[in-house]
């Protein structure tokens, strides 16, 4: 079930990367925002261990870009998100939960605030582009809406800040998290951030132009020649030991901010203009009653979670499962729930019913150690 | 590239056939909507003569539903398409191009009116929900927008009324094209609508309720033995043939409807308040300036089309080609593609940038003869 062939056409898009992708020998794609997402290049686990220990080139140029310009471009911004955007600077990444009128997650995008009329939102799979125009024209607001022809190229692990050095010149290094600058590489401007989906460290280079892919790709490829760089991609092992969570996996459009740990960005009193300011301010009074949380199940090692797997305490449904791994690493499974407010203490036992039989799950903080 | 593995997740959603459809021994899907479309089931030369031949089962539960009601479901169903919808009756299902305030093309659904304030809108692949409802919250509009458990299963080939007359009675065989109508089963009544993404005939059964989706499949399936029924999915080879767009595929945002040859379904002097109006009835006065078109090239099979291939006539760009495949029964490579104003006349000779090298290619009219 976990490995039929992928059919793929003009709608499953490929990237700036793809060719480069495929010729470094990928085993298994997954579909992102109408996209290729490469998924495994090695292995999962050798792919895992290489992240944690050298450093590794992503394509993720799945995280399209939603460009909002114009006169009432913040205003449109604020409006989609409870996180109070009223300070954030130019050269910023802001992790941004994406609600609707209900509160309900659409996305968790990071925003770049590229000039005070412009920003980009680098998306999680869901075409939030359509949210976002239907507003604006709705509304009537003063701004363009747009994808642009820019492709997001991680590199990550221990390694990234050598490689990147040996590209863009020493002073990426002192690029600091979820900060971002203009880099330049031969003669042309990057944008480049200190961010991306791993807990390893690195940058996203925000590749503006098709064109300019296999290049850079190329450049980076030799530049890591000395550090063990590879192809790989966001590593289901390690982003839930790391506790980054998946739109669409973790969460959907059912799940408010505070369901998923997400509250801290919600300054919804402050948020004015939030759409789904009203709904969330009701969520805060009465608070959450489910949240995400680690979960570990010991034992044999089981399949990823293709559905959720439903958790039970003496029989009472107490949360579901949304992602599992095997951690070669921690020798046990690691997963992400959403667990019901009487369970979600850390060192609660729950039964799993996963697709090997029912299995003991016990809640745990997130992240995992060492992550 | 084209036979990858696919990395699967609770984010690309499995369907209440997805058990079914592995048991039948599925060997590729692709990802639409965020959820599973199977597209291979024995081989695509295999499922193209067997559903021109017999009768198919397709999950297509990708086709999810966008459902709209409330007092203003009209008015807004109306403000998304050129076709005019004034007069459109209950137990009908419309194909309604959806488009932007540019008049570019989001969506290619089929709309179904169940109520005079209540509506499902079939769709293609984009998130179609999120467009709907940006709209309806920026201009306050008294609906609901959401996405109900409706998965539809569709019948497909020229044994369909055979197989469907025997689970839901003779009288389905009455209902005519693009027409609907509620259909008892087991004393359950599910939406019964003669369509499908084939020209072989057949039916949809929107399946209300993810629980009846295995039984109405083990139904269906045995009701079909006679009839040499087989599990199925919207095969390339017939779908080119018969000149069925795909979203994404042959036409993206960047096309106007009259680009994709639905002019026919654009009445835009009469659609009052469709967001588009204004750019089409533009585009009405300068006419399109590139058109869908079958091609035709003969020759030694190529492969599918990963990405538009590019077309000249004496080194000038004369279009791109955007769906191609092999016809086993025509012995000849079928293809639909955008093809500029000066070269789109039947038996317009191009050269076609095929991964094979360049190729003849003939524009034709579709459908090609015999689908």
């Amino acid at each position: 079930m976990n490995a039929p062939f992928l059919s793929i056409s003009r709608r499953t898009r490929r990237t700036p990367f793809t060719n480069r992708v495929r010729e470094a020998g990928v085993k298994a794609y997954t579909v992102y925002n109408h996209m290729l997402l490469p998924t495994v290049f090695r292995s999962m686990d050798e792919d895992y261990f290489h992240l944690r220990e050298a450093v590794q080139l992503w394509d993720v140029a799945v995280e399209r870009q939603v460009e909002v310009r114009g006169p009432d471009a913040a205003r449109l911004v604020q409006l989609l998100t409870p996180r109070d955007l009223s300070d954030m600077p130019i050269g910023r990444c802001y992790y941004v939960p994406m609600v609707d009128e209900t509160g309900g997650m659409l996305n968790d995008p990071v925003a770049l605030k590229l000039e005070e009329d412009r920003f980009w939102i680098s998306i999680a799979d869901s075409d939030l582009l359509l949210w976002i125009k239907g507003l604006a024209v709705g509304m009537r607001l003063d701004v363009a809406v747009d994808e642009p022809d820019v492709s997001p190229l991680a590199v990550q692990g221990p390694k990234a800040d050598d490689v990147m050095a040996n590209v863009f010149g020493e002073r990426v290094r002192d690029i600091r998290f979820f900060r971002f600058e203009p880099m330049l590489w031969k003669d042309k401007e990057f944008i480049v951030a200190r961010s991306g989906y791993s807990k390893q460290g690195g940058f996203e280079i925000y590749v503006d132009g098709s064109a300019n892919g296999e290049p850079l790709w190329d450049a980076l490829m030799e530049a890591g020649k000395p550090h063990d760089i590879y192809p790989g991609g966001p590593n289901l092992i390690e982003r839930v030991e790391g506790g980054l969570l998946s739109y669409g996996n973790d969460m959907t459009r059912l799940n408010t901010p505070h369901e998923c740990g997400l509250g801290k960005f919600c300054q919804t009193a402050d948020a004015i203009g939030c759409i789904g300011r009203d709904a969330l301010i009701r969520v805060i009074m009465e608070g959450p009653q489910r949240m995400v949380r680690g979960v570990r199940l010991d034992g044999a090692p089981l399949p990823p979670a293709l559905d959720p797997w439903t958790t039970e305490v003496n029989g009472a449904f107490s949360g579901i499962i949304t992602s599992a791994a095997y951690s070669p690493r921690l020798k046990t499974n690691v997963a992400i729930g959403m667990i019901e407010l009487a369970y979600w203490e850390p060192g609660t036992t729950l039964i799993a019913q996963t697709p090997e039989g029912p299995r003991e799950a016990v809640v745990c903080d997130l992240p995992f150690d060492g992550a």
